[in-house]
């Protein structure tokens, strides 16, 4: 397996779904344009291309996930549509081009990330793959507390009162863990509870350690290439981190010892897998891939 | 059956459930007070009372829909709080105190907003009386499909965008059928569907005909509660559709011809509740109630 024709088709596919999905002349006008703006702005789709990936490890068609797989970026991209308004990050620049709000207004941007959580549930409600209802209510369940008042909402929260305060290790992987790692996490395991492997624990606990290890090494990656990316190349501005006194690893651990703890938690992450056969290659290789990542 | 007591006895169900479930530990400390400042500010519980009146009708034991009626108060309340953000509507007091991001800033409030949003999925799709999955599943489909870019969320968006235009009556139908009945009447289908009445077509058609006239009279009548109402009454400053140039009923039909068409509307949610015995004299109460309310 390459990897890198495996995450393009695996992109392709959701890709495809989104851009069929909002050209439906059910979804109304208003706010199709500040939804799909953010939507359909090139993201590397993570987190659904883990959710297929896990779901295909455990023996899943790839066909039949893409909606459940699709629904996650949209919560995904919500987050960061709300996470960019000048009450929060205040950010200007996403991806290479000026942020939701700065094109549609606060109050677009505010409706359009609430009507893509929203969207998210509904589309996962309405069970696309006719999977066993009872599984697809769990998959539920675990995407909203991972992105809820227990999740990345909460990481959300404490990232913005804890900014510019004294750093302290448990603090700092408390906003990680949960404005990051959850949904990551979430991600992975809905893969594997949709495609009925949750009913062997072994399987879906293996997958909820890869997912932890995975999740909170793609944050510090994304720490670390505040500090060291191009800013034309990670799409936003370099050096915000700094300049908001957000508490991050490498702020705390400087950049060689986060760099060493990335390693590990991959490291870790991969040997979770042990007990999974080539299916989960896919997943072997997104974890490397997730640290040497340059955006 | 006197209507205030059965109204009395549902909300103090509802208030008693908001009140031990953000009692629990699991709930973390952040956001909690910027959530549950909102939540338990004292609302009159209308969309879980009308979801627990449509389950009983159909048959449906009270105690067991509390949880999945509850979650609809969840996503009522993050609307309230995001609509009162100064990028939307810019409102300093909803019943009778200051509003969420008064208190706790617009970066909170927003993720308050967001966090409630979530934990509505996460509560009903927990399902805690253990109903059938595929009626869970479907109800969620039918509240998310309300509250999102096809139901309410698109018609904030029409308020916002169409305040200060000339109102003509479709964009004012819009505006009103989507910001507010289309929850209010998922709200009454959910408590139908979620006792397996949906296997009777006729019944929940019944329903959905009784929902949608309701919840279009419920905001005629906020609109005519905005130029007639009193401030202490309904808890916010009188006359701010005016100030803001809002599309409302009263500024296109008249306060007169408003209350005409709100009354007949109730007529006709009234009517369609024929096929129900007894157990439906709660939501034919709550019809009339809803337009006898001075708040």
């Amino acid at each position: 397996m390459i990897l890198e024709d495996y995450l393009n088709s695996r992109r392709q596919l959701i890709d495809r779904f989104f851009e069929e999905y909002f050209r439906s002349p059910l979804i109304p006008v208003i706010l199709k344009d500040s939804v799909t703006y953010s939507l359909l702005a090139g993201g590397k789709r993570i987190r659904p291309i883990l959710c297929i990936a896990s779901y295909e490890a455990c023996g899943g068609e790839t066909e039949r996930i893409i909606p459940y797989a699709s629904a996650i970026e949209f919560i995904h991209t919500y987050s960061l549509i709300h996470d960019d308004l000048p009450a929060m990050d205040d950010d200007d620049l996403r991806r290479g081009r000026p942020t939701n709000h700065k094109v549609f207004g606060d109050g677009m941007a505010i409706l359009a990330g609430d009507g893509l959580l929203t969207e998210a549930f509904y589309l996962l409600s309405l069970n696309p793959s006719g999977i066993d209802p009872s599984l697809v209510l769990q998959a539920i369940n675990e995407i909203a507390l991972a992105s809820g008042i227990k999740g990345m909402v909460a990481g959300q929260a404490a990232d913005l009162i804890y900014e510019s305060q004294e750093s302290d290790p448990e603090t700092l992987y408390f906003i990680h863990s949960h404005k990051t790692a959850s949904l990551i996490k979430a991600s992975i395991r809905a893969g594997g509870i949709l495609s009925g492997a949750c009913y062997d624990r072994s399987l879906l606990d293996s997958l909820s350690i890869y997912g932890e290890k995975i999740g909170l090494a793609f944050q510090i990656i994304d720490d670390i290439l505040d500090v060291e990316g191009e800013t034309e190349i990670i799409g936003k501005p370099k050096g915000s981190d700094e300049k908001k006194k957000k508490m991050t690893y490498p702020r705390h651990y400087g950049l060689g010892r986060s760099k060493e703890i990335a390693e590990e938690l991959v490291t870790e992450a991969v040997k979770a897998l042990s007990i999974f056969d080539e299916k989960a290659d896919p997943l072997r290789g997104i974890a490397r891939f997730l640290i040497e990542r340059r955006n």
